[in-house]
């Protein structure tokens, strides 16, 4: 169980096999740095391009292909005072014709307040003066090595997870990943320190951050990323359109409890069908992600 | 401002153009009948056909087209002590290859117990033993008859509303319609005692109503459902794919914070970045909804 | 079999249930005129208004619900000698980005040369000199009504047609509908001197019609368009996304193979799956359309 | 301009950065052998594992990231006498209601009579004893290694080609990928002897071939795969769903009629609007293809 402490020096554009930055035991935790989208360090100096560098990846010791890993989100920590968001919203969540009228594009910088707990847009903005939301920090990207040897782009996601951008996946949160090739093979970065669902300006507010987690190899097989919060459980489904996201995603959450909570496919829809909810992760990636969620109040006792 | 109790004699399974069942001032609060999606009615007799059938249409005074009817949901309580639900899970929120080994559709009662304010299988379903959402009453289907002459099946939903199945059209909420032709022409039915998001097994619980709302004239013109909630306001796109839902509402969401929160495209897009919220209505009918929500704590004062 | 010539004076926007113009036998033809989609007429009046102004309905005795109506496609002749296009690309075929640079749309006139057989821009355009392509006329939107009491917009398309504007909806088709009221209630407008693949400036070469048509009742039941030419058979499928109407299309092509060759699923699959074309009717309109098509050739004698 | 004959001894599962097989000169032909979707060889033994394992990679020399490789398909010789392909119709192209009586997938022979240049079921199936249509080769997985790193399941297909089963990757035709990485890493496989649109049982006719092709390094950047045949030039687009890998098509498309035939983005509606054809590759992979072709005749003089 110990803890490790990893400064990176290089970055990934693509989550596959690649030559382990560090090799870490089931149950150890790892304390390091990430970076922001577009490759700005904590000093604000761009050490590695877009999109999304990766830090890692961890090989975890015992993960085996068929296993599935589980990652808890021990704290997520800005290490700037500043993060950047774009405007206007993105072209994937307006109507066609509401494009031609859309203003260009811009990158705004927002004040992260540590001691306040918010943030805060650093240039005025008529009508929002005294817009400051809570600092909820988020990991945007993270996942294993996927199959088949495929390296796939820190833009997108699949079943392997990647750039899912749902705002669940903050400190307490646990999260589960099919593991694919030996040692898992675990990146992390792309950190948020706030956003709403969808990221749908195309982008959280984008900084670097010190992150902790801790790594934990279980000897079952999932399909889709799964989720536990103090609250809740979740599934999450990574494709275009959002229809098929979540398809997968409910299809894994009445797996789930089909295998944990003794729930066949006929009580799995009674009980999905009256207290179920759905998030949207991101609507703005390659591939958009949905997540399947349901309140552990009204789970089975197992 | 005066109150109607109206008794519904007849049914429809279109939104359209018809003789209207009442006239009713601008201000008024009709308090009237709902049959439940399969037309049985508070004595579980058939009395209309499927699907959903509608009370209706409610002719208010001084509506004309290009106008906006608010319809304030006083109240929804249901008018017998039993609903139902289908199962499995709807063909629409599995993968193709889970649909393989889905179960034979079925339809399960629920006792609505008013004193505990539960739902409750009526027969027992392992792992289930326990299983008492709290009711929670919503309109599954609401509107006002559509443009260009056309009347749209109760199944679906367009701008003028319709079969949306959205859990927060419930007591407390104002939705607005855009109205189309003179007189507004409202529509509703369909109640359910309780459903989580997307009407995932095809149904809520099906059950019959007293409905009581209250009608209000807005000289403005929208282009999609709106909807005040105590907490937040919301927009509502009735699209598929789902994607497409979600342009709509977000448009529509962008609007009205320019139109009247003083917020340009630009300044729309930060607050929406960092809070706005998605909620599937449904993702079972012809047309699925998604609603564009954001708390009122975000807004700027009037 | 008598030949009924109908001349229109008024026009419908949604095709449903309405006073029939004219009531005609199974095995009778019609000869009638149509206005162009925006509502002129062959003089360049405006009769009508926007979106395609539909002729008819005419009641086809023996037509009842469960039947199919066959209309076969006689003769379209265009009765004026210009018709008009928009420009640019629609929206719908855009990447989002792409729509960024779009220039304004624009209302384009066409001549239309009957004695060449052409199409021909009226004003010059740079690299479109010798641009003339052939008259290729086509029904644009033409159905019966719909089910369940409803009045669907001209601008849209359903199982029960519509606005398909599907290009081998041409003279020698024979389009086939299935029959939801007594008498059919057939409409038709919207004629194309000529268009491509998806109606991708949202127009044909928009003009006014003689149209001749001939009906025949069939007693059999069919879930969606299909139609008939000298060298094809296939069927048709209107939805959103493009995923959903092929899949209509495709669905209903294996049913047809089934009732008519003798193929079960299995033969259907092995024929199809080598020698299936599809067609893409429209994809600007509200609903898309796809055709599920098959070459004579390769059908099994009957 | 040598000619290089290859005999593969390793393949790829994923189309992205590896070890050459071969390097050849701009205007070098390849002559190779191509094993069938499942490993099976010429002499039918397993010499591979699924997914779609293909021969390469070749580096062409002189191309570098931005250029385009133009590959002419000079020759596609199945090299076995039989292929095979699954029934029934894939879960994508069939309404979710019909997957419920879908019968289970079978794996079905077909003889490649060289000679009599048809393809036709072994065993004998009810209504198909007279079916065999042509021998129509084509390329079902090719293309170059793609950007960012990545190395894509060759499931799938993304703007680097991959698995599109597009029906016109046939002989004669010229296909150009755009080049991301020094030497283009061209891979090839997965060849069918007949195809319908769509891939809609999963598979074409399945089998082992010779294939002949020729590279040459064009000094121009596209965004998609393009291609050119006798008759025809056409873009590809790759996605989900259909409507997305129809947007990015015809704007490549209107893009190329604007570099080479001088027509800007108004005259290039006006051209496609009225002549575009589109074609369905795949509606069965994970990403779905789309080709939007032009006949030549309509083009401009150069």
């Amino acid at each position: 169980m110990a803890t490790h402490r990893f400064h990176p020096t290089r970055y990934f554009n693509a989550i596959g096999v690649a030559e382990p930055c560090l090799r870490v035991a089931d149950g150890d935790t790892v304390v390091t740095d990430t970076i922001d989208a577009s490759g700005l360090d904590a000093r604000e100096v761009a050490v590695a391009s877009r999109p999304n560098p990766m830090t890692g990846p961890f090989f975890i010791e015992g993960a085996e292909p068929g296993d599935t890993l589980a990652v808890r989100i021990d704290r997520l920590t800005p290490s700037r005072a500043t993060g950047w968001t774009y405007s206007p919203l993105a072209l994937t969540v307006l109507d066609p014709a509401a494009i031609l009228d859309r203003p260009p594009q811009q990158r705004v910088v927002w004040n992260i307040d540590r001691e306040a707990g918010t943030v805060r847009l650093q240039d005025k903005v008529k009508g929002l003066e005294d817009f400051a939301p809570p600092i909820q920090p988020m990991i945007g990207c993270f996942g294993v090595a996927p199959a088949f040897g495929q390296a796939l782009s820190t833009a997108t996601s699949a079943q392997n997870g990647g750039n899912m951008d749902y705002r669940l996946f903050a400190p307490g949160t646990t999260a589960w990943f099919p593991v694919s090739v030996r040692g898992a093979l675990f990146y992390l970065g792309d950190g948020h320190a706030c956003q709403g669902d969808g990221e749908i300006t195309g982008t959280g507010i984008e900084t670097s951050f010190e992150m902790e987690v801790t790594f934990r190899v279980l000897k079952r097989t999932i399909t889709w990323p799964r989720g536990e919060t103090a609250d809740d459980i979740f599934t999450v489904g990574n494709a275009r359109p959002l229809d098929q996201a979540l398809q997968h995603a409910t299809t894994e959450m009445s797996r789930w409890l089909g295998e944990d909570y003794g729930l066949d496919a006929r009580a799995a829809s009674h009980l999905m069908g009256q207290v179920v909810r759905y998030d949207v992760g991101n609507v703005f990636n390659p591939a958009f992600t949905v997540a399947c969620r349901i309140a552990k109040r009204w789970l089975p006792k197992r």
